[in-house]
């Protein structure tokens, strides 16, 4: 091989999520059988996924039917979290993105407590508020920020190895910018295993590496 | 001098506080002189404050009575943000105490929900239910927690600056222990000022520098 070995980070979307998952099976399973059947092909990617994030995967899917060679394919690791750096600046921008959503979760919760004591008498459904009032402040608190300790090894793990981080998270994709990791949307993931499978399967390029003019 | 300098990080609290101030002055304008007194008085210790904090602190005193001397003593610095690293770990941390808070905002909103929703016609008047819920969700989700960019400024510019940070904020001092920073009340910290003019007013000591007994 003359590759760079090159390292990719998965998240449990790629075989839980519906919407992105159909690329590989039907079902979670079936998804994880259809993405090793690629992924064996390509010994020039190495693929990872934290233990965290694999816990939540069991979850999913049949453990009986998980093949051994998934797990020699799929490594399962957690980032040295305690050898890790991060830049200090990082702390203030998850503060600042935290304030704001707590001022958020109060302004939700103030509109429910409005909506419930409406004085005229058509007040609405205390349960349906509050059940409405759960979800808008979830939506708002958790959306498109880092929220999970998972989400943390996701991009702390991309991070350590330099991988790409193949997620659907909006959260953890913003936290790959912050921190220079390469990300892939799940639904371009299946196109982007097989350009490897297809360029593996020509002879073996001899072409010199490219070279720029400046030096 | 034979003494190491030693350095000190200020939060407002020691001269806005009216529980802390005391010690230095009736008023946020007067503690400042207060102190400035003292300070002066001990040249083996440089006095700090985040330029954030200073900000914060300029609402509370009369500007035109700030003495050009208090500057002189009280260096205004902000961290060196985007050099400082801090451990990979912290971010786990972070990212779990605020998901404990934003779970138990969510609770607080659900009580208030039900108190202002309650069928019997003896629901709790709807104001009073919002500006109790509205400090209820306040104190549940900033106490204890670092949730401002001047905290992290604390925090960080005493790490930085390997000093002694002077606080009442238990978010801060909770995140100071993280990192390993030295922290102390301010209402110990009159006297702790004084230990050092004594010391300074006496001979300066010649005594060896204490060995331990392991190398």
């Amino acid at each position: 091989m003359n590759f760079r070995k090159d390292k990719v980070v998965l998240d449990t979307s790629l075989f839980v999520n519906p919407e992105v998952r159909h690329d590989f099976g039907k079902t979670p399973t079936e998804a994880l059988h259809g993405f090793l059947e690629i992924a064996d092909q390509i010994p020039s990617l190495e693929f990872y996924m934290p233990s965290s994030i694999f816990q939540e995967l069991l979850n999913f899917v049949d453990e009986k039917r998980i093949p051994g060679r998934f797990l020699a394919v799929l490594n399962q690791k957690s980032p040295s979290k305690h050898e890790l750096t991060c830049p200090a600046y990082l702390l203030y921008e998850l503060v600042e993105d935290m304030r704001d959503r707590i001022n958020k979760g109060l302004r939700i919760a103030e509109k429910a407590v409005r909506s419930v004591g409406k004085a005229d008498g058509i007040a609405a459904d205390e349960r349906e508020v509050i059940q409405g009032m759960r979800k808008n402040y979830r939506d708002a608190l958790r959306e498109g920020i880092l929220d999970s300790k998972e989400d943390v090894d996701l991009i702390l793990l991309a991070k350590e190895l330099d991988a790409l981080l193949v997620t659907v998270d909006y959260g953890a994709i913003k936290w790959a910018e912050k921190l220079g990791v390469r990300w892939l949307l799940p639904n371009k993931f299946k196109d982007y295993l097989l350009s490897f499978t297809a360029q593996e399967s020509e002879e073996p390029a001899e072409e010199p590496s490219p070279k720029t003019t400046s030096s």
